[in-house]
Order: C-alpha cells, then structure tokens, then sequence
C-alpha cells in the first residue's frame, strides 16, 4: 500500500472522529468552504517558500509546505468522495510520454 | 517504484529536453516564477472545481486540477532540486497518526 | 466622480458589448468561473511581483498587478450586481482608526 | 482627498505604531511574506464568498472580503514604499477606453 492510499484510509477514519481532538475532523466539521480557504493558504506558501529556497534557503520549509498542500488537497477529495487514487492515475498517465507528447496527454481537460 | 517516483524521473529527463516540443522543458526555460505563477492558478482551478462537486457536478474535473496542482507541485520540486520523496516522507509521517496526535505531528512548522 | 466610481460606471457599460471586442464583455460572457480565475491569477501575480521589488526590481511592474487584480475584483463585484462603493466605504471605516481600534473595526466578520 | 489617500495616510503613520497594539504595524513587523500570506488568504476568501453570492448568499460578506483583499494589498504598497496612487491612475488609464480600446489599454504590461 503506497502512502497516498495509507493516508487516504487515516482521513476517511477521521469521518468518526471528534473534532475536538482530532484536525481533520474539525476540518469534515466546519465544511468544504474552510478546506479549500486552507488549500488557498497552503498553495500562498509554497511560493512563498519556493522564493525563499530560490534565495539560497534551507529547503526543509518548502518540503512541509508542500506536504501541507497536498495533505489539505487529499482532506478536500475524502471530504466529497473523490478517491486519491484516481488523482494517481491521472498522473501516471503522464510520467511515461515523450515530450512531444505532453501536450495531448494534457487535453482534452474535463470541464473547461 | 511509485507514479510519484517515476513521474520525477520523467521531470528530471525533461531538464536536457527542447523547450519548443516538451512543456516542462518549458517551464523550466521560463523559469520559478512562471513555474509559481501556474501552482497559483491551478490552486484556484482546484477551489472552483470542487465548489462544482459539492454543485452536483461530475468528479472528472476536480480530479484533473488536482493532478495539474500536483504536478505542478513537482515541477517546482524537480527545478530547485528538492526530492518529492522528501515530500511523500513527510506525510507518511502524518498517515498513522491517531486524531489525538494529529496536532503534533504537524508542529513544529519549520520556517514558521 | 473617484476614479473607482468612473470605472465602475464602464464595467456596468460593457454589459450590453460585445464579447468578440470587448474583454470585459467576453470575461460576463465566459462567466464567474472565469473571472475567479483571475483574481486567484492576478493574487499570485502581485505576490511574485512585491517579491521582485524586495529583491530590486522596478516597482512599475507591482502597481500594474495590483491594478489588475482590483480591476478584476471590481468585474466581480460589477458581474454580481454588487456596488463597489460599499468596498470603498468598508474601507474608509478603517482610515480614521487608532492602532487602538484597528482589531475591532475588523471584527466582527460578516459570513464568517 | 479620496478613500485610498486616506487609508494610505492612515498605513503611513502605522509604521511608528507599536505592533502590540496596531494589527498593521504587528504585519509590517513580521514583513513582506506574512503580508503577502493576507494577500493570498483575503484573494481565497473572495473566491469563496463570491461563490456564496452566486448561491443566493448576502453581499455583505463579499463586499467585506474585498475590502479585506484591497486593504493588505494598499499594506503591501506601503510596505514596499510604493505609492497606491500610481494604482488609481493606472486604473484610471482603462476606465475611458472603448470596448474596442481595451486589450490595447492593457498592453504591454510591464515585467512580462
């Protein structure tokens, strides 16, 4: 079982906890709204800290806030039943074309 | 080996590709900026696709954004010379905590 | 008639454009959707742009950003049927205020 | 002497301000990158409370998150000794054009 799947088990777990003691079922409490204000949030820091290793910073910072983006992005998929896995594949199917080949792997795009 | 993993290694190659054929070759010739400029955007696309979900709207699209977020995401890692491994690590670290534990597996934030 | 007021009264005008020739008119056209995407485009624009100015660069590249993102702010506002006035006075509450009160002129927060 | 003069007068004298007690001077403080975190955070919560107006939701909310939006963008020009006027004339500059006048009136844009 990779990590994204362990991970995916521990939140959907977090549906039957208590708010008051555990993060992400305080997150489940107050709604899709705060999850994705969080996302917002996350995704402001990883620039940021992305500048800040451009700088000559330790990358350590940049390592926690990405983790934190992809964390609160896999709170939002458990939230509405989206399963992480599907977000696997969808990358899968990019890491094996050529580069001429990146562009069509990249469309048709769902939705827009 | 993982799709994380193996989608790096794909990154990774594209550094020597020509940026006129591979997208991420021009990412990378574009520079972090335009590489931040898109993990903004795609954060943005993430919000409003899962708003649609919670609309009734198909998953297909939020699933999309998610991977283009991530993806991204590793762009980024892969052009400042950061292991998305590091990033898997850490939040293997946070898949078995108990909800009690949840807080302090998240503190400290380094470069907070 | 402020400036804000003037611009106000050309957003409501590109109502009755025509998208083809008009970029207001193709933004209403296109829908909330799309003009969210600005703002979340232009937010990170104006993030890595003070970035550059930290770092020396020419601030006329930062006044354009924010020009950009308070104009798509206000073809938000304008799409809504919100009057921007009402930010202006949201914001004028806060100019006369000590340090002292700043918090509780904030607070308390519609909506939240 | 308009709203944004005012403010910005208001921001000015917040620099001598002593952070315990002044929100704005307690940013300032903390520097560039906490700012342009409000930037990031206030952008995801106009995203958020359009999305709600677009439901049915009260304005109020809006009309407040913009205000919110525009008045850390006004603390990141002052921050950065950047003149917010230079952004009422650079707003200014589109809101006579004609339909027909406007992609030119936002082109070239500086630093792209």
């Amino acid at each position: 079982m990779d990590i994204i799947e362990k991970l995916t088990r521990t939140l959907e777990s977090r549906r039957d906890a208590d708010p008051a003691t555990s993060y992400v079922a305080s997150l489940y409490a107050k709604g899709l709204n705060k999850i994705l204000e969080k996302i917002g949030e996350e995704s402001t820091e990883v620039i940021l800290a992305a500048k800040e290793v451009e700088s000559g910073a330790d990358k350590a910072a940049l390592v926690h806030e990405v983790a934190d983006l992809w964390f609160h992005s896999l709170v939002a998929l458990v939230h509405l039943n989206v399963d992480p896995q599907e977000v696997l594949q969808a990358l899968k199917d990019r890491s094996g074309v050529s580069g001429h080949d990146e562009k069509r792997a990249r469309a048709p795009e769902p939705g827009n």
